[in-house]
């Protein structure tokens, strides 16, 4: 099918460059020391390339995210990242053969992977972002609890969220060394070999860990290309139909259910965007560039492409204008 | 199944809550005078309500919403208050029996409806939202051109929708005012037996359209709650579990995924929001209220219902705790 027959608003995915980000990242984290987080894309398609370069680890961050990796044949050792209180999900997938790890950060969170049958866990440690994580000097104790409670203590992870977005690269590389100094406090008294944390902002900042959990560099996004030390590049775009002209603006078929908005609009380079609505994206053009005419399709570049994708049933992966997979957005929902 | 055994994020229903909405608007909106717009909630488990009130004709933004609806038996008369551009999936929805009118404002749009075979359209006429819709003083030239072309124009439309918000009830009604002398000019131009229009921010402020499109109305949200003129009740909020609780702060299973945010932040009243992350909303607790603790469950209520909606695959539909309904949110995607 040709790109232009496509149902808009849709995802669209330029193979190329996606796979340049690929490569770029494995060069510098190459095989297990990168653990892809696939809440960015919520896709096996890119999973599955992720794992061809070696990447056999992933990390996930909803239970239903560990469950179609797994279901996939992608489980050979899926770590989620994250806090859940009822574990018996998990527990049914790793009982069917996948390695499942979960983050715990408290009493309650490990008994839950006790009683959800979940053996093996790592110690959630608060490196300054304040979310989940336990406080460092709290780590060793509650490593304790849990290996008492018959788990395995795989080790460490922290996330240092709240600096991934700072544009000053030197001062993202000195925060980052204050939080990974956290988590090594936290890991000298928990033990076990796996030190988990960083991200897409961070992958040449953090020094501290032994795998890396990036996700959004495989298609990035117009936040993190506000980042100019980061060498990914533009891989995913929304395509988007003309549907009317206005006297001096433009009204395209994708909005606010198209785009994840907790980052702002959209851009589309040569336009100034208005605003979105539902099922609209309103711009004018900037000098040099004209209204583009009903029928027309325009591609779209979203704010935050995590959200993004969780609105989205598939991506398109184009070859210029050929499409040459369909990939379903599998890991949606809860 | 008890509410607190559902999946977090979920969405929650109250269900006399709806039905009080709904017997509000009814009262002032009865039978084929209110088109609700199901683009608000997707979901024809609310659509089948309305029709059971007797508005048993409905708005619809996307071509999904239309073919949704017509298989669900709920296609009397389906208007598309949208532009489309290629119209043969709307030309196939008519051809199965189900009535379809289509939004036109442009040669293209009329064009598109007569190859795509829609019999049926309205002209969209602009009322003062920079957006789709035609100038009032073309409408009655389009419309000749639509019957030209072979097409039944059965009226127009037009959303003033850039008054929606206004807080002020008495400068929304003056506005409001304005925008139907314009919808007015175009309509005794163009000729029918349609005016339709409207929104739930102006259900008492538009006097000049035959039929409303309100659609918010049914489940409200934080920002349409912002006019305090309106009765309608908040009558939908997202379930989350508590998964880890910090130095002053908490941490529950619902983020950018499970929240439209271009309206800003959920609210959880007693409590202060602090951020959202993609899974993550993290909040303190105001003056008189506690921190709850990890395993508890909260009910955020979200600033913007339509993308709120969109994230979701179903709706619990609850009597008080108890869930009587589930509801998938079947109009979803394009």
């Amino acid at each position: 099918m040709p790109l232009d027959e496509i149902t808009t608003p849709g995802l669209i995915v330029d193979s190329a460059a996606l796979d340049r980000n690929l490569a770029t990242m494995a060069a510098a984290w190459p095989g297990r020391t990168l653990r892809p987080h696939v809440k960015a894309h919520k896709t096996t398609g890119i999973a599955r390339r992720q794992a061809a370069l070696g990447h056999t680890g992933f990390t996930c961050a909803t239970i239903r995210e560990v469950e179609v990796m797994a279901a996939a044949g992608l489980g050979e050792d899926l770590l989620l990242a994250n806090e859940v209180v009822d574990m018996r999900r998990l527990g049914t997938v790793a009982a069917s053969g996948a390695r499942v790890t979960v983050a715990v950060d408290s009493e309650a969170t490990v008994a839950a992977a006790v009683s959800g049958g979940v053996r093996e866990v790592l110690i959630d440690v608060n490196v300054g972002l304040p979310r989940c994580g336990c406080p460092p000097e709290r780590a060793g104790g509650l490593a304790e609890q849990a290996r008492a409670a018959g788990l395995v203590v795989r080790g460490v992870m922290g996330y240092e969220g709240h600096l991934m977005h700072e544009p000053d690269a030197e001062q993202r590389r000195r925060q980052a060394a204050e939080s990974m100094a956290l988590l090594a406090r936290a890991h000298a008294d928990v033990g076990g070999d796996v030190v988990s944390g960083g991200g897409t902002g961070t992958w040449t900042a953090n020094t501290g860990v032994t795998e890396l959990q990036a996700g959004s560099y495989a298609l990035m996004d117009t936040t993190y290309r506000g980042l100019t030390d980061l060498p990914f590049e533009p891989a995913l775009t929304v395509l988007a139909t003309v549907i009317s002209v206005g006297d001096g603006w433009a009204v395209a078929d994708a909005g606010l259910k198209a785009f994840g908005m907790d980052e702002g609009n959209p851009r589309l380079p040569g336009y100034l965007i208005w605003y979105c609505s539902d099922e609209h994206v309103v711009f004018s053009a900037e000098d040099g560039h004209e209204l583009p005419a009903v029928g027309d399709r325009v591609r779209l570049e979203p704010a935050h492409i995590d959200p993004t994708c969780a609105l989205h049933e598939r991506m398109y992966v184009v070859d210029g204008d050929a499409i040459v997979e369909v990939w379903p957005i599998d890991m949606r929902g809860w």
